[in-house]
């Protein structure tokens, strides 16, 4: 396993191919670092002893213990882990570990290409169970390029018109493929080592191009990324972990980019996109049982924090607030559980989580998430919102009024109201939360989606049976 | 084990000390045989080899094959199965199966007899045992009497003006003890063999004669009960299994009735008149997690169902309800899924279920379930409330125009389409369905009682320190 | 004006017509009884000098004193004057007052017949200020025949199956047309004098013969009423005045009724189809905003009145819940104000209030009405569901046990106590809570037809002008 | 009336007392133009003929016409008027106009000045009128220094360890007095002509000295302002109003400062406090009732824009999120309409519009808030977190890029797309966005003080009364 120095070392080699605010950056420039910083827990605590086994995991090919997020599910006990590793590592970062993505579609891959070679007879599974190899070995970070830019909606890829607003094959050759297209919201692609790329989306037979997935590095040629990022203010005097995290998404192009056979996974089997692309969401959603409850568990640490700095803990209302809050992130952790417990082996032996304990368990977190911050909000009060800058509470001409007139109760000193205010302001008034809002509503499907999934997947039929026979309603 | 007619013998045989509607009744009046059904149901099922192992377990007394609802939870497993039973017997019947209420209270026993033992060095718990081997051998049906009146709910209960609105020891013999109070909501008493009795409350030192747990038969000298009970109107020619069963609630009232010591399992040990009222609500909060998804699925069942009926199957809003329902239903059992698989086991060895995950599980079925009745009313529309009287279906003057008009999809016929709306008004347009919503919204613990056993439970310090981390704020 | 005794006699002298549960009934059944006392209440109070004014009006045909339901508005002080008396009037009866009925069809008549003659040179508007003249001079009852039974809610009137399945025009006389069909949810039709009926929807050119508007008498040859009612349990020694009231709804079915010429009010002008089903819709929505917040004042007083009796009077989350009521019955209610405010006149002068704020005034009281429910069952515990019989408490064997073991504050005496809950029980708990439920969400048309009404209303193009304002998108 | 080149002229001349971010900074500092744009607005479109009448106002003391925003209403036309005016305003910036908080609280003195004078013989409203004749004849811009920063909230202000903590008079002497203390979330005081300030609660006997109303220039010496401001990011080439706006609030501190006699409104009246204090918030709650509806309308018209760009409008799943948005805005002006329908004149003449309307606008304004965001993130999907900043749209290497992948329907030009976006952006994905969330839900007193408005003004004892009788329970 590497240390986050020995992955850092190797961004630096990797080709620039980063835009950002109008000017190409390297890799290590200084606005990346906070959403780095998120993969540094992956690495940094996997090497620490009360983690092992939860952040590290056996290779199921090497036999070796390889971090977690290179590790493929080989039983209901490896999700469990995964969720509790997620929940883990989540609480320590308010901008999520952001490493599940390339697990999730590691896992998706090694579902699917086995599932290809089975109905087709092709090899994509030995020769992604290589590359998997390569990736355990040298502890890799990928990122996941699903979500296409999709253009029209109404519209099917083929129909679309600009062919390219879904990623597709533009030349098949014997030693690999050319690709153009663009994969959007791409999170962490910036300082991943690798993009691991499958198609968003049920595709038909005219849709052969459009059925392509792969891995190829992040600064390949013909690879260029445009990337936002969204960090809390930089703190100058007043040092905390909240403010050493960020996001980062790349809108990540690819111009007639070349991607090596051995490195191809799906090349036109259209009746595997949907499959594809629905697998990659089911692991990404159970990692969001994970997840997500963390962030419950900040905002209710934080909600529970400044109702004692406000002197109003206790209170009912308040209590009913942070019952809310509970009742969210157990719910939705439950729901993941449950989904593993719930597992089954693919044919390749990989554990998929249930499907419907997944979805109830990702819809509620996002039909959940605006209430939360609502929650917060209400209890802090305005001040997250007027709280004056930091370096007015260093000034001479103001710092001591300022140190004067945040006083609340008096047993609680008046740098750490400060820093109170100040995490609740970088988490729901800054840039920053509101980025996390929208990634936490979107983020591993929108709940439209999971609304769509629950339709096809739910046995409502059975239910309808149920209403028929209390009813006296004979089976046809 | 029983059949449904041994255990009807055996009613029959018993001391007349029911009272409903201004008389006194026998235990076979034909307004208690909608109730009884639910019982039936896990008599006659239980003796299908297609519900063995499920609705049978393997007693770790006599090693016999016993009804799952006498058994004692030995492993997450049993857990597991109860929650599945429960879910299974439960779509059978719009009034729920009822059993689970002894079962519930013989696990807290169970648990809080042994406890007892080991702090106080009494011997409860090898008496408990006695007594459950007669329980299992003569496979009963238990109901549990907890909730006490509670007169003015800002007094204790030493402080009532009337001692007796707590159920209470007035006096203490050598071969058992006399009591005094009633019982409130007492499910199934009516039909029961066996009342079993816990404190409800945590209690004081001065609330020694208030801290009593006994078993005792339901027809005992001294024990009187008044009744309601609730069906759907009975059917004359549109028979339908929906209106054969009914809910029944006493108020069991004990004038100073002795209770033979072998029965006793709790007497003046105040300080585990707490642990006693949570066990049970414990247990019968993780039978929630059974039942109520079981209830949604009828409630999922009918609104998809009516949706065909009326034409609209497939509009998106109905979509959404329709996901909206499997989303109560699917987090509820998830819940009890993750309550079970992260049990422990007590010091008698049977396994206590995650508290905070039956208790999430619980209040999201209670704060859902009027909603579930908005969508299957909106999707139902205004008929249930409108629908005429079965009679005049079948009346010359009237029954083939009320077939002519209630016409819809021309390929549903009219009775279907009547059946169909006459279920939806047993459901939801009945004073049964009224009562249904009530019984869903307090039975097992009102969502406060909820919020009140998560808030006592959940570590709000640790995620206090999550938030204190965050922000930089040093620990104490 | 009349009095409610000589109301009654008039109907006393009705051809019986009424069918319920399986007998012809005559309109002085006692099951009536209940649903008529709400009519009751609009004959008595109308002759109390505190309520002239409100409920009572000059007409402007007569410029006599009338009672206000049978007045047409003049004003939007006449519209003002119309809510502030249904909701004096519902704060009176759990059942709604019912008469509202009549008075918003004929308003509704009042606007459509005159633009019916203004576009098509017809004669309907000064046929029907004869009618109303009728009407105004022997103060009749009406209720409204506009909801047909609909069959296939995919196909249009004209396309289905049955063409009865919308009420229609089966033949044309010179002295008058012949109509077949059947009006659903006929409200109060049961001991109405008069039956006034319009089309449901939208019509096309092919539906000319659906195109109807016409008033009958309720008895008329060829008329017949299938009849629910639904009522609090009849008290027989706790008489209160809530049990005093019922529902009752028809099924009135046209079976070739002839409907003499100077009582027809639309014969074939298909284009105004909608124009007369939408216009009763928004008088009706104008009603429920004084109705509705009616309610909510009912529960709202009980829920505090049980808080009190329960003794948790004054907690913050028992404050909470009632803020949210008062919320719901103020915002409609301030929607009803708003719709008045802005209400315009048509062309026959008869005012028109604004159909946004009605709509929306409707739609969230309907939406909120579950969750009403929901709150006073919430405090009020699982009594109402479990409180024994009326006549239980009167049984020497049980009596003085019943009022010993309801007590609760020691300063309300038991039989307080047991009307508070049996108040609550007949509220919330009995079919006729349960109808009132179904009725309160669908009544004057449900939460989905609001939206529609408020999507086809409401300005968007404007606020999309303002997005693109905002964005800097040049208006096209 | 001024023009806003006067305005900013006059500004220019005040003494520099505002810091921000470290540094002092003078009032037309680049930062606070943004701001200012919002007053910018009042001043500009009052000279405009099309809303002459609703901007502009006949003054009640000098008869000439005035800005509306230095008006008292007079009558409940003025209060119609006022509210129209906010709505109208708030639609041209996503920042809220701001100006109604010099309005609000002008009018809040006007009314308790003459009831104190009544009660105590003082003389402050002749003294409040001269100060307005002023004030109108300059036409001034003033804001509301009403939020204490209150320090512990469990403690009154006599008890709190720092008695600064609610400002107060140190000093009284013949020609004025001497004030210590700090106002927070004081908007737009950065850029006020004057600060008006008021207790900010109920006073008791012993807090005379915090019973304290005046009138300042917000640079009088000893006032030193601590500013934060918060606007969209401030683009280069694609211009849009949206990002030409911002919020600005000062922590405002009071540093022994004179208050001349002349401009003290209230000096030791200790009863009024309450009053004073409640009667601003009364009448800032209705301007919510005026602004909150703009702001739906800016959500509503986004996200109908966006579902448009998307290729989803008309999709019944948008349509029923926009018919949310359409209810929250009319129902929150609805109830304005009705507050101001009912409003009442103080004894001085002033109208104070009726408190439960504008109270149950205010909060379902504030309750819904959070779920407006949650609808416009839904249908916009993910790109307002992730969208590419504006120079990269610009850059040779990626712009092109850029407007390829942006593409959606091919009618929609991809600038147009690109402003649609980066619209959503400003409003749901930035720090302004943010604390706009925030400054929604508190700003103008948060739900929970709507919550004790509504309990200590409903007449709750009359609905209680209403469930008596109809229980029969006699009042006493």
């Amino acid at each position: 396993m590497r240390t986050f120095e020995e992955y850092l070392d190797k961004l630096r080699t990797m080709r620039p191919n980063i835009y950002m605010g109008g000017k190409k950056i390297s890799r290590d420039d200084p606005q990346l670092l906070g959403p780095m910083n998120n993969i540094k827990l992956t690495f940094d605590l996997a090497r620490q002893s009360q983690y092992q086994g939860l952040l590290t995991a056996t290779s199921h090919l090497s036999g070796k213990e390889i971090n977690r997020f290179t590790h493929i599910h080989r039983s209901a006990e490896d999700l469990l882990k995964k969720q509790e590793m997620t929940r883990t590592l989540c609480r320590l970062t308010p901008a999520c570990v952001q490493r599940c993505m390339g697990a999730d579609m590691l896992n998706a891959m090694s579902v699917f290409t086995q599932e290809i070679d089975q109905t087709r007879g092709t090899e994509y599974y030995p020769r992604f169970q290589e590359y998997l190899k390569y990736f355990q070995e040298n502890d890799l970070v990928g990122c996941a390029g699903q979500t296409d830019v999709k253009g029209d909606r109404k519209l099917r890829p083929h129909q679309q018109q600009d062919p390219d607003l879904y990623l597709r094959i533009v030349e098949r050759r014997n030693d690999g493929i050319v690709v153009r297209g663009a994969k959007a919201h791409n999170s962490i692609a910036a300082y991943a080592d690798e993009i691991l790329v499958t198609p968003t989306r049920l595709l038909t037979k005219e849709e052969a191009d459009w059925a392509v997935a792969f891995a190829i590095p992040a600064d390949a040629p013909g690879v260029r990324q445009v990337v936002v990022t969204s960090s809390p203010r930089v703190r100058k005097k007043l040092k905390a972990p909240v403010a050493e995290f960020g996001s980062c998404h790349s809108l990540s192009i690819f111009e007639d980019t070349f991607i090596p056979k051995e490195r191809v996974f799906m090349c036109g089997e259209w009746e595997f996109g949907g499959r594809a692309a629905s697998l990659f969401a089911l692991y990404h959603r159970h990692s969001y049982t994970g997840c997500k409850p963390a962030f419950s568990d900040i905002i209710m640490g934080s909600t529970a924090l400044v109702a004692e700095y406000n002197g109003v803990e206790g209170a009912q209302h308040i209590n009913h607030k942070l019952a809310d809050l509970i009742s969210v992130a157990e719910l939705v952790y439950g729901a993941g559980i449950a989904a593993a417990v719930k597992a089954k082996p693919s044919s390749s032996g990989t554990y998929i989580p249930d499907v419907v304990f997944c979805n109830v368990g990702r819809r509620h977190a996002g039909e959940s998430l605006y209430h939360e911050y609502q929650i917060l909000c209400d209890v802090a009060g305005g001040l997250p919102a007027t709280l004056p800058y930091e370096e007015d509470f260093y000034l001479e001409e103001t710092g001591s009024l300022l140190h004067k007139y945040i006083m609340r109760k008096s047993s609680i000193n008046p740098e750490n109201q400060h820093r109170c205010f100040r995490l609740i302001h970088d988490l729901i008034g800054s840039s920053f939360g509101a980025h996390r809002q929208i990634a936490g509503l979107h983020g591993g499907g929108s709940p439209i989606m999971e609304v769509i999934a629950l339709l096809g997947n739910y046995d409502l039929k059975k239910r309808k049976e149920m209403a028929k026979y209390l009813a006296g309603i004979e089976k046809k």
